[in-house]
């Protein structure tokens, strides 16, 4: 036998050549074939086009609004983990990392040491696309919060959890309205009553972030004590408060005096009609199905249930995510649906949705607003009424209602004061409604970064020695 | 003792009884001191609105904004998946449903019965926002149909697959290009080169769509067998071939002719660069981390990669979604990153962001503008020349490089002609660029959705008796 003939290589090595040569001549039979047609068609004319040149840059300019939609979000989601990384390195909770990183893409730092970066980045006509991705982003967010809410836990604990809740949000919220007699004349306008301001001022001083906390209690490994728990439950009641003032504030801004009541009322109604009628019906079915397969049709009636749900809540006059929280509030926390829901929603939300939320909290901040000695000092005062306020309340409620010693109760003070993305959404709210000017907004998300990134090393410095080495 | 008196039930129910007490009181004293603290900022002048009613309704047109998106999200998802039911009933796929829904939606049935109604559900206002919503969607799916491909699968029968998927494009791409010379002096516009236009029609001709055409395959049962096995590979490598030209086609419409080389060139560098340079990195990554933990860091660096690939092909100026598809080409197909990302994905892409892109397809589509009996013989010209081409082009290359008998290699040719969703998008494109007049539109989506659902009834018709029964 001849070796340096391989029968099977030949065999392969011909077929190949001549497939080779095959599909040379289909590719240039085809292109010449074309260039015939192309040809014939050369002579051939056209209709007139209906309307040339003005339609044609309307229509370049909607492939333009994809490609700066892009550029903003790959832009914010990179800043966002980079800053989550280091803020989480330097032991704060991540979330603050992709605040700052928003603010930093915005007007108040981009926009000032390289204005034609931040003019490319986030330019205002990508405003209202990131805003719809960023409302939608939030929605979800609020839903995942809504399913994350076991009310069975809550009911265990429910009189120390009335109690602290109440008082960490009664006194906040009473220093805000406060403290709104000194604002008012300096960062409203004359176009917002009084009463709509200081019931913003109080709500937004009141409010606690309860994914934030979560995140903090779960990363110093605290999440199942005592003192854990009934933080948890705590932020998590007092969310539920704080969002219904919130609705009732919306309400009151949007509707004036007599037209809140009717949103009021209709909330109401609406309250009743998700926990009474819908409520029973979702355990029902959801028992029933308990074996059940997840399908596309499944997902489809949550999301139709959710988007209904924010509408609803959207028409009666407060904001969409009102309904979408108590939608997730009316689903069990335990059921598979919830959990199918959180980890396929979670990623798409937390990584790419909540980013673009982030960039527009930033693109509407304007920390160089806020000038000169006095309004700083206002800003600090802003700071301070609001962790007494927090810190007060949440010490006079647990010494009253609770077994904890001095030092547990200021740590659930310091935990409560924590403020993050909650605070963020009901400032864009106020904002969005015209109840607080852009100076103010800058001073409030001061305000809630400072007491977010506070949580931490206060926490640390009242840990006793002893717990540090372990 | 006395029976009547239950200590445990009393002692519940006093305390309750005094906590009453204690909330009522919290609660009036709060209200008591807001209202003292709303008399003393009654008399408090507010600096003056900035620029008061012009800014205010450009305000309230926001949250209309997403009213109005939310409106015709749950429009669209609720008619497609009612929709959709109907017709997987009736033995078509669910897509035809849902882009049936779409149209039904749209001026072509809606805004004729009902105008009120279509104005509500999809006003021209919420147009651009549902525009980017879909379009993301798109992305994430063309995404997921990368994820779905397996290059591995293609190369064990690539023989057969080149020729078949050669022959199944070439010749309906030249009878598209062939029909073009009909079509263009009656349905283009005379800024649209001939060249662009019958490249267009070439390519729309050519579209087999992969993801409906699995659906299909599924359905019947029939995925693992070698008939099966050789659609699936032939629609894959189609589908890589289609969107190749189209790239191609678009960079001819957007840059004329000698641009046109120039996105071709970047186009084959990128092509380059992601098999070359990306694919090994890719692979290895996951390789070493092969245990990995999904986290969301992880999570984070896979959607920065899509979108920064999508934007490349943008910046290019072929489509953003090409560089989706092909990032998902590259990531291994069995790698738990791909089967995760297409879990979590999956199911919000389906459900809630293509459903945006059938309605916006459907408010494209005025099927009115096809109208006397000349259009129509038109219309039904298009839809024999695009199943000739196809069925045609199949048989021919099933012949020459497959064992196939006659009645397998019709049953090929019926399945590739299975267009769906894909010429929807391919389309999409053409009227964005203007390359196909709104009449033409309307026909080539009639067409799609014909030979889509032609699909099923004509496989069961070519079913010998006997695999009736069984």
């Amino acid at each position: 036998m001849n070796e340096d003939v391989d029968p099977s290589k030949s065999q392969g090595a011909l077929p190949r050549v001549g497939m080779l040569g095959i599909w040379g001549a289909t590719l240039a039979g085809t292109v010449a074939l074309f260039f015939l047609i192309d040809a014939c068609g050369a002579r051939l004319q056209a209709p007139l086009a209906a309307s040339p040149p003005p339609d044609k840059t309307s229509i370049s300019g909607k492939p333009d609004a994809l490609f700066h939609v892009l550029v903003a979000l790959i832009a914010v989601l990179v800043t966002g983990q980079l800053l989550a990384r280091l803020f989480r390195y330097i032991g704060q909770p991540p979330v603050i990392g992709e605040v700052v990183g928003g603010i930093l893409l915005g007007p108040s730092f981009l926009g000032r040491v390289w204005p034609e970066a931040a003019a490319f980045i986030l330019p205002p006509s990508v405003g209202p696309y990131l805003g719809v991705l960023a409302q939608l982003g939030v929605i979800l967010y609020m839903f995942l919060i809504g399913l994350e809410l076991n009310p069975a836990e809550l009911r265990e604990r429910l009189r120390s959890l009335l109690a602290i809740t109440h008082s960490a949000t009664v006194v906040p919220f009473l220093m805000g309205a406060a403290l709104a007699l000194y604002l008012y004349p300096r960062f409203s306008s004359n176009d917002v009553s009084f009463t709509s301001f200081a019931l913003f001022v109080g709500v937004s001083l009141s409010i606690t972030a309860f994914p934030v906390l979560a995140r903090i209690l779960t990363d110093r490994g605290i999440q199942k004590t005592g003192l854990g728990v009934m933080a948890l439950g705590c932020a998590a009641m007092g969310d539920a408060i704080g969002w219904c003032l919130l609705a009732f504030v919306v309400g009151v801004a949007q509707a004036k005096v007599s037209g809140a009541f009717v949103v009021l009322g209709l909330t109401a109604a609406y309250l009743g009609f998700m926990f009474l009628v819908v409520r029973p019906i979702v355990a029902r079915l959801l028992a029933r199905a308990d074996e059940m397969r997840w399908t596309q049709g499944i997902a489809a009636s949550a999301f139709a249930a959710l988007l209904l749900s924010s509408l609803a809540t959207e028409a009666i006059g407060i904001h969409a995510l009102f309904g979408a929280f108590l939608l997730g509030t009316v689903i069990p926390h335990h059921s598979p649906l919830a959990s199918t829901m959180t980890q396929k929603l979670e990623d798409l939300v937390v990584v790419l949705l909540l980013p673009a939320f982030f960039a527009l909290t930033g693109m509407r901040t304007q920390i160089g607003l806020v000038s000169g000695t006095e309004e700083w000092l206002v800003c600090g005062l802003i700071v301070v009424v609001a962790s007494a306020g927090k810190i007060g309340g949440t010490l006079l409620g647990a010494r009253w209602a609770s077994a904890f010693g001095w030092r547990d109760r200021l740590k659930l003070g310091i935990l409560m004061n924590t403020r993050g993305l909650m605070e963020l959404i009901v400032l864009n709210i106020g904002l969005e409604l015209r109840l607080i000017s852009p100076t103010l907004f800058a001073m409030m998300v001061f305000m809630s970064l400072a007491t977010t990134s506070a949580t931490a090393p206060l926490l640390q410095w009242l840990e006793p020695k002893s717990a540090k080495i372990a």
